[in-house]
């Protein structure tokens, strides 16, 4: 057996996530019916990130092992013909040591939230970003952001549902820029809880309309209570952006 | 009456293009049908660029003359309101003089064209990209590119059915440049003869493949010969950015 490691790129607009689900069809199914079209093995395609429904990807890392002896340009090239026309595409692929694995080797993730800030309903942007009409401070939503850097307990910006051991995290970095009427916030950290970037996007966006301040999003953390952080901001606003080893 | 200009951005892809035709949906019929919803005014959409069928635009400049008394403001979000769900929007509105004219006063015209050159089937970029799979070498396209700036008779990459009065056009600027996977290549004159961005752009790429030298490109600009030039980029990856008045 050879352990590959994918970088997969996806549109989750149609996906009811990454996790496989008796629901609708998954990112995680198409990739290993992909693979056994490709070598007639069923694999168990492990990924760094369990993306929601509707979130996107530009750089998920996922591993799989193969019997089949294939180059990685092989299997990345196979796949891909098999995968059409989901818009799932393998961009990268390569041998990895047999210890590697995808979710608990990860050292950092990566994710960026992107907001259009404007009037007019988005067209080319259409269920790839959050559409936010009311005009946003960005310099205030990066300072806010800054007061949830750090090691914390995330309670208030977890998911009810969320599966984790423990809410504490250690959030890298929360970095807000504007660009036009585009702003991005990207968030790193080793790893998040469940709707972490969401929720705190959502919180960010309470700080961009001046309805709350820092004080707010500083009270929001220590409550430990989901009741007192923001909404949570929409799925097709949300990429993961790549995975660090 | 009170003309207006409304820059408009659309998703090309479901459109006949700009211009209303009898076998599909046109950018100008969506737009002229959402200003009756709006006022019951049958009005004339003028563009200043009749982008083809699946070309996108960001930037698209339009007049249109209402009697109905209204600030911009409001139309740009009632008509908006009466696109939906068309992925068409205006992006700004403004009152214009009595004789601005959206294509005759037009200055200069820019337009983009994106290209993926990646091995990789798009997906987020699908549909607005001209996916190209050989690697290509954007130093030699813009090397290219440069016999194509000035004024030109531009007949070797005029479409058939051009209806323009004269093959001869000045070419104010065009730039290839490379971010990662993603080709640029800039596009701005006063205007552009039918399909001219992209026969440039198919015979661009046959240089970054190394296919085609720089005295091939200048063999095909003096032929003065459709045929002399290379094939027509696809419709997808083509941006309609903006117009000068």
């Amino acid at each position: 057996m050879t352990r590959f490691k994918l970088t997969i790129e996806y549109d989750g607009g149609g996906f009811v996530g990454w996790q496989r689900q008796k629901n609708g069809p998954s990112v995680q199914q198409a990739l290993e019916d992909a693979v056994f079209a490709f070598c007639g093995e069923r694999v168990n395609a492990v990924g760094a990130g369990r993306t929601d429904a509707g979130v996107h990807a530009l750089g998920q890392c996922v591993h799989v092992d193969l019997a089949r002896a294939a180059t990685p340009e092989r299997v990345r090239d196979a796949v891909n013909f098999h995968l059409k026309p989901a818009p799932v595409a393998i961009v990268a692929a390569e041998v990895a040591p047999a210890d590697f694995h995808a979710r608990f080797s990860a050292l950092r993730r990566r994710y960026l939230y992107r907001i259009v800030n404007r009037r007019a309903p988005l067209t080319l942007a259409r269920g790839r970003a959050w559409l936010v009409m009311p005009p946003l401070d960005a310099a205030a939503m990066q300072g806010a952001a800054r007061l949830l850097v750090g090691r914390h307990d995330f309670t208030s910006f977890r998911a009810i549902h969320c599966q984790s051991s423990s809410p504490v995290k250690t959030l890298d970095s929360l970095v807000v820029e504007r660009d036009g009427e585009a702003i991005g916030i990207a968030a790193t950290a080793r790893s998040f809880l469940h709707h972490q970037v969401r929720n705190m996007v959502g919180t960010l966006k309470l700080v961009g309309e001046g309805k709350w301040g820092e004080a707010d999003v500083s009270r929001a953390l220590a409550a430990r209570d989901r009741a007192a952080a923001g909404p949570t901001a929409p799925a097709e606003g949300l990429y993961l952006v790549g995975v660090d080893y």
